[in-house]
């Protein structure tokens, strides 16, 4: 130990030192040296959220010998935190009551850094660095004085300055209201939670330890939901349901006409998508063991007509051109109660921005999640729904598109189309020989063609097909030449194979057929996934031509389809364009990780505000361009478009054109067709 | 008119001038010069606020000669706003539409003027420049483009940046949810009220002319609100109705003993203000023929617990030492929803701050009304009710304090006492030779010993004495010689006149006599009298001495018992200290007239929350002069303040202290009372 009165202090990770008088609490030496260490109950032992480790040993490279006795025997403050919170481990301190009495060096970790990294599970994004708009504080107030009369707000406001070194802050008046009950309940200690670091919006008697936020994505179809630990980033509960809307209609556009038909009905399904997610929050927050009171905040996603609706604005603009949306601004610090929650009555929403009327803040969260905005590579981010959201760029430049797509992706207007469910078959092999296929069904691990199949897949056996499978479907079904480039189910090999057969004027091609239940793929099926194939790809390759590029380097497929589609078989349809199959990959449910990351961090959202302003937005329904790019698109994978990266994996029949420009392909497509 | 391309414009009254391109509309050219020309429609001659005179004639001063031709001719904008609204007198033109063709003077009228003065009544107090924390904007917004997708409330904010020059606006969600009807019924025309030109807060379709506001004082008795045009700062109805808490305690004490013993109470006694309140406020807007919708912000005062169940601030706290306040900061910009109040829902409210735990919004609004924080004047401000707030001081310093009078000047307490009312007696005259009494009663004319008195006060006759009246009758006695200066009636007088009587061991004054009804003025009436006033006048002297004075230069009464008191009685008894009684006035209801300049000009506001934070805040109970101060108040008019002035217009009756030192004193009294 030191002769001197003071000692040196070397602080991990951040590197930060310097010399500190002894007997100074660690708390205080981080501070003084800037370092990050978090605190609620401002060093009084309560919160425990300063701990750190001692490291004891030489460190020649920081040029500090550090020794247990160089910080002070734990005290009773320290002794009485552990007897109620547990023991903690050997070197961990509290850093409040620890006391510098020799050089030491002391490791930060990061659940004690304020502004501590939330770790993303893919690799390929960015941890982001937590830093939520509301904040707890704990403060001692000084008691009123009949001689220095000074209200309860501005001896607490007081307290905050010289604890807490918040200049002037604002309040809510509800906190006035509660102020005085809780001060004298807290015998003058209070828990506030701070908004945004300069408004008061909550006050607790006494210490009050953790604080949440929900981060929600609302879907045409499903409510999804996350419970966030505000201090940890950590998810501590999730659940989802269906959106109650859909008893108005089961799409978008059929929601809109309710409301034209019956004025008045966009608050009825604006008291329907609340009062669902009330319900699903009390579900998240007795599964976390929190009360709802402790939801100091909510973030919001969601398209453009799910938004209005959640915010209690009219959507019917969006019905029809020129689709207005009434704000395309973040909605920012609304009051829980305007909406109807049952979270705090002082909790803060925040509503992601829309981009434009069919590109929605669920779009916005997309490109929060997957951050094109930062980087050089030119990405494509695609969300299929019954719109597809389009988003293509770099940190240069952004361009958004909605293109109608409709539903056929998600399996409807498909002859043997479901949902993505148990007994949907979702994955499909055709044997280019025999012709024969073999599946998957969700909720079975088994091929079709394996032993045990029929037993596996249970009572309700095969339903029906959802989105994935009609894609790999088409897409083998291409590929085994059962199908044209042009779409065209070749009746002649109904002479070969059973599988095919003569339905009307057309042919189908049968998937799956026992006793109750025949799966065909129609040919209506197959021009209903063209046309839609041929909007998204349509959409894309528009704003490739405005941006001014026929490649793009990365593809990220956002939404439940993108998680279920094989990139691959999307390829050889041509729903997206040609691009290294290694760089085309699923963004999960990129929207709600948006909304999840606008939870945690104020950055995020002055980040996404600033993108979405910049964004280029293309309305592909009045483009010149759009009904050529679509007429090419209708082909498989494309009339014109090469995709060279795709065939190096895959070998693709030639397509008539090019065949017919080859004088080959009719011939080539023969023989690779021998029954 | 002059051959040049342009001509000479001069503005009076502000004297601003310049040359203009030749046809330029006079409100461009104004709006040029800098000069205050008030407009809603932004020129487009749908409001008719921008009214001016042209001035006919050589103006030698101004160096220009006007004429009438030098105006362009009224074109059809002009004559259409003339046949729904009225003629323009002659020379008054729209300035929106009037083009300058030459040299022109050019008048703006007060009423056209944005800062326009608000006159007020008395001659001792400044005008007020109007500036409403709200105002309205007609602005006609681009239509919604699928070319140029930009949100509405995009392109209503881009109206306004470019018509009215607003840089970057907040709003409100309720905004938001009704824009998009507003646009499309106004096509594209909507007017918009802008709070503290920062935040629009609500919007209408079309052209909307006018909006209000509302000051209101809540009383412990009554409520008493004013509604005003915003654009003017005309009062167009007022209107006071009983405080219905009085349900729950006729005093404040007692309301809160009531919340005490009744958990929850608090809650009910605010929502019965709020919702008498809302009586109030439709009958106002009834009387002035608007709609409450058009009233878009409310101003309130009152003392500190009135104020408190007003905002949802249980007011326990304030009933006992240390009485802290909730807040002592003004209530800035609440929703009126979250008061219930029932006029426009995103109007916005404004509470004046509380100065201290018996110091309340009512006395800052006092201050307000009469600025003793401008002056070099040392101004008394005192307002009496069951507590006295006490203002003194001028703009170098302001000290308040509040003294317990008790009710006794409001009749309370007092045998013949009763509320001022018709019936009650007000004035008092007592003849010092005869020791006959006569007097006035309210709702009558004529003094008591007049002819026809007897009919002219109807068939309720003499009820009681009001607060006044009791002044005035203890004034009169004490001047007669009837009680000494030690407030005893002279027993010994019982022999000269019938109207001294004996009770107990005490006498009696018999003001009144008929069948029916006594009313005397007891002992124990006169020392409640001379508790409460000595109560007043040592809380005075406290802040004299605090100060450092002894002698103050200016004093201002306000509130009801300060406009009907007769001040030089007031000052006999020795409720206020001596002053020039030119200088002690009536300041009415200074406390609604302070919320009433709140709710005109936001730079008031700033003032008074300035000013109330730098007030000395003085705490006569706990203050250890205060008991010998209040126990020399005791003796009429004090037993050491010699009133100089005060004597220079009245000849007092000696004092037993200066009588007994000058050893004449109790001879010239008896010589004084010659029955």
């Amino acid at each position: 130990m030191s002769d001197a009165d003071d000692a040196l202090v070397v602080f991990t990770p951040s590197g930060r030192r310097g010399r500190v008088p002894l007997g100074t609490p660690v708390l205080e030496a981080a501070r003084a040296l800037g370092v990050d260490i978090d605190s609620v109950c401002g060093g009084r032992g309560l919160c425990g959220r300063c701990q750190v480790d001692l490291c004891e040993g030489s460190f020649p490279k920081h040029g500090v010998e550090s020794r247990a006795a160089h910080l002070s025997a734990k005290c009773d403050t320290e002794r009485t935190w552990e007897r109620r919170r547990g023991a903690l481990c050997e070197g961990r301190r509290l850093s409040c009551s620890a006391r510098v009495l020799g050089d030491a060096l002391i490791d930060v970790p990061p659940a004690s850094q304020v502004h501590r990294q939330v770790v993303r599970k893919r690799a390929e994004v960015r941890d982001i660095e937590l830093d939520p708009s509301v904040r707890l504080y704990f403060v001692q107030v000084r008691e009123p004085d009949l001689q220095v009369p000074a209200s309860d707000l501005r001896r607490l406001k007081e307290a905050l300055a010289c604890e807490w070194h918040f200049g002037s802050l604002e309040h809510d008046i509800r906190v006035v209201q509660q102020l005085q009950e809780a001060l004298r309940r807290g015998h003058w200690g209070v828990t506030v939670a701070i908004y945004d670091n300069t408004r008061i919006i909550a006050v607790w008697p006494g210490f009050q330890a953790q604080v949440y936020g929900m981060a929600v994505d609302v879907g045409s179809t499903t409510l999804a939901a996350h419970l966030c630990n505000l201090q940890t980033g950590e998810v501590v509960a999730t659940a989802g349901r269906m959106n109650p809307q859909i008893r108005y209609g089961e799409d978008l556009m059929s929601r809109i006409s309710f409301i034209m038909m019956n004025p008045g009905g966009e608050q009825a399904m604006t008291r329907s998508v609340r009062e669902a997610l009330n319900e699903l929050t009390v579900e998240l927050a007795s599964e976390a063991g929190v009360p709802v009171e402790a939801i100091l905040e909510a973030t919001f996603v969601g398209n453009p007509i799910m938004h209005s609706l959640m915010f209690g604005i009219n959507p019917v603009e969006l019905g029809g051109a020129p689709f207005a949306l009434a704000t395309d601004e973040a909605i920012d610090g609304l009051w829980a109660t305007e909406m109807d929650l049952v979270i705090h009555p002082n909790a803060r929403v925040y509503g992601l921005p829309c981009i434009a009327g069919h590109v929605g803040a669920d779009t916005a969260g997309a490109i929060l999640s997957e951050t094109p905005y930062l980087g050089e590579e030119l990405m494509l981010l695609v969300d299929v729904g019954t719109n597809a959201e389009i988003v293509l760029g770099n940190r240069h430049r952004l361009l958004a598109a909605s293109s109608p797509t409709g539903p056929a992706f998600e399996g409807a207007q498909i002859s043997c189309g479901q949902r993505a469910a148990p007994g949907a078959i979702e994955r499909v092999r055709i044997d280019p020989l025999t012709l024969e296929p073999r599946f998957k069904v969700i909720g079975c691990d088994l091929w079709s063609d394996e032993p045990g199949f029929d037993t596996a897949i249970g009572p309700c056996g095969v339903t029906g097909v959802c989105g994935s499978g009609i894609i790999e479907a088409i897409a083998e079904l291409f590929l085994a030449g059962v199908i044209t480039p042009d779409g065209v189910v070749s009746g002649a090999l109904a002479e070969q194979t059973p599988r095919v057969v003569a339905d009307g004027r057309t042919f189908s091609y049968v998937l799956y057929r026992e006793a109750a239940r025949t799966l065909a793929i129609t040919q209506n099926d197959i021009r209903a996934i063209q046309l839609a194939k041929a909007a998204l790809y349509a959409g894309i390759r528009l704003l490739m031509e405005r941006y001014g590029t026929d490649h793009v380097e990365r593809i990220r497929l956002a939404g439940a389809f993108g998680a279920h589609i094989d990139v691959q078989y999307a390829m050889i349809l041509g729903l997206i364009p040609d691009c290294d199959l290694d760089h085309v990959t699923s963004a999960g449910n990129a929207a709600g990780t948006g909304a999840r990351i606008a939870l945690l961090s104020r950055k995020a959202r002055r980040d996404i505000e600033d993108v979405v302003r910049r964004v280029e937005k293309v309305e592909t329904a009045t483009e010149p361009h759009f009904q050529a790019h679509f007429v090419e698109a209708m082909a498989i994978p494309h009339r014109s478009d090469p995709f060279p990266r795709l065939r190096e994996r895959v070998s693709l029949p030639v397509s008539d054109h090019a065949a017919s420009r080859r004088g080959t392909g009719r011939r080539r497509r023969r023989q690779r067709q021998p029954g």
